[in-house]
């Protein structure tokens, strides 16, 4: 069954760390991005999440990260797959919202 | 300032609660979607997020919902917006990811 | 049937105007954006694309704007509804490309 | 200089042939996709885009896809990347846009 617990590195270079999984699928954890758009130093952000339970451990996720640096907030969506030799890869899609002044820029506020 | 606390409905006739959020930022809540892609019935499903607790009110946020009838998940990021009279509106766009069955089917697992 | 010939005003105020569909479902016409991330002034900009001639007129689109005055592409991609009244409204997304310097700035290019 | 024309593949196994590019950076060509979500067989379907015709040769461009086999329509929007050894790289993203029967279903329409 695939476990998000411990570190996960992506082909950015960006890190997280998801901590205990528990019974209900919750977990936090810190991101480390490797990258940003924001004018301040990057900062280890704390991330809040859920995954499902599936029995053939094959399960989808998402998580919230709360940017320190930066007063935006991102989303992840993904799923675990179990691969050879029973290594598991994650392979999700994000959203960045980054603040805006006043709902006529809301259309631009998403990457 | 936004409290995201309380019952909001979007346009699709779907509806969430939002709990208390504690001094992090962090909240959980009740997702009760008004459409869905599943095969069973829909059932309200646990949301878990966390926002920005900016001074002037204009936070950006983001949440899980894991829901309980699909192997799904969706992620949600968006801002909320004080309006005319102190009418609150969120802005968001989402991701649904669900289940495929292997790594070759994942290009198509997200809308 | 759902012809995509003539003009059309999004809840942003853009308007586009779209040229004799041809035999294939190709089309040009012309972009009229109301808004902008970009620095110098608006202008019309070129739009070219492709629709779906289906028998039930509730068509499939898509097409690409080549921004005069900025160096980005924006796609779209949607399709046509017949209303009431044989009003017919267009429900489309899209993505913006903008330009980066460097493939390491790759993942943020896209809103 | 980032010459679009002629074939390209990505890391599905799909691959596309662009035509000549027109002086107005407009250009026609054919997708021949790897995946497909439809239930008919996959076949080569036409594409239709249009890019910058920039002096640094790192041009955006975006393109519309009409399946054949399907009443559905893909966007793709990217940048072209001159790597070492003036190797070109093009990176993309898409959205796919399926026809649903109403407007009600419309949320669900676009990958």
């Amino acid at each position: 069954q695939c476990d998000l617990t411990g570190w996960w590195e992506n082909e950015l270079g960006s890190k997280m760390r998801v901590d205990a999984v528990d019974s209900q699928g919750n977990f936090t954890g810190e991101y480390h991005t490797a990258v940003s758009s924001a004018q301040k130093p990057i900062e280890p952000s704390p991330l809040l999440g859920s995954q499902h339970l599936d029995e053939d451990g094959q399960c989808t996720f998402g998580f919230t990260v709360n940017w320190k640096f930066s007063d935006s907030t991102a989303v992840f969506a993904g799923q675990c797959f179990a691969g050879d030799g029973g290594k598991e890869v994650l392979q999700s899609t994000w959203l960045l919202r980054e603040k805006v002044d006043s709902l006529p820029s809301d259309w631009k506020a998403t990457r």
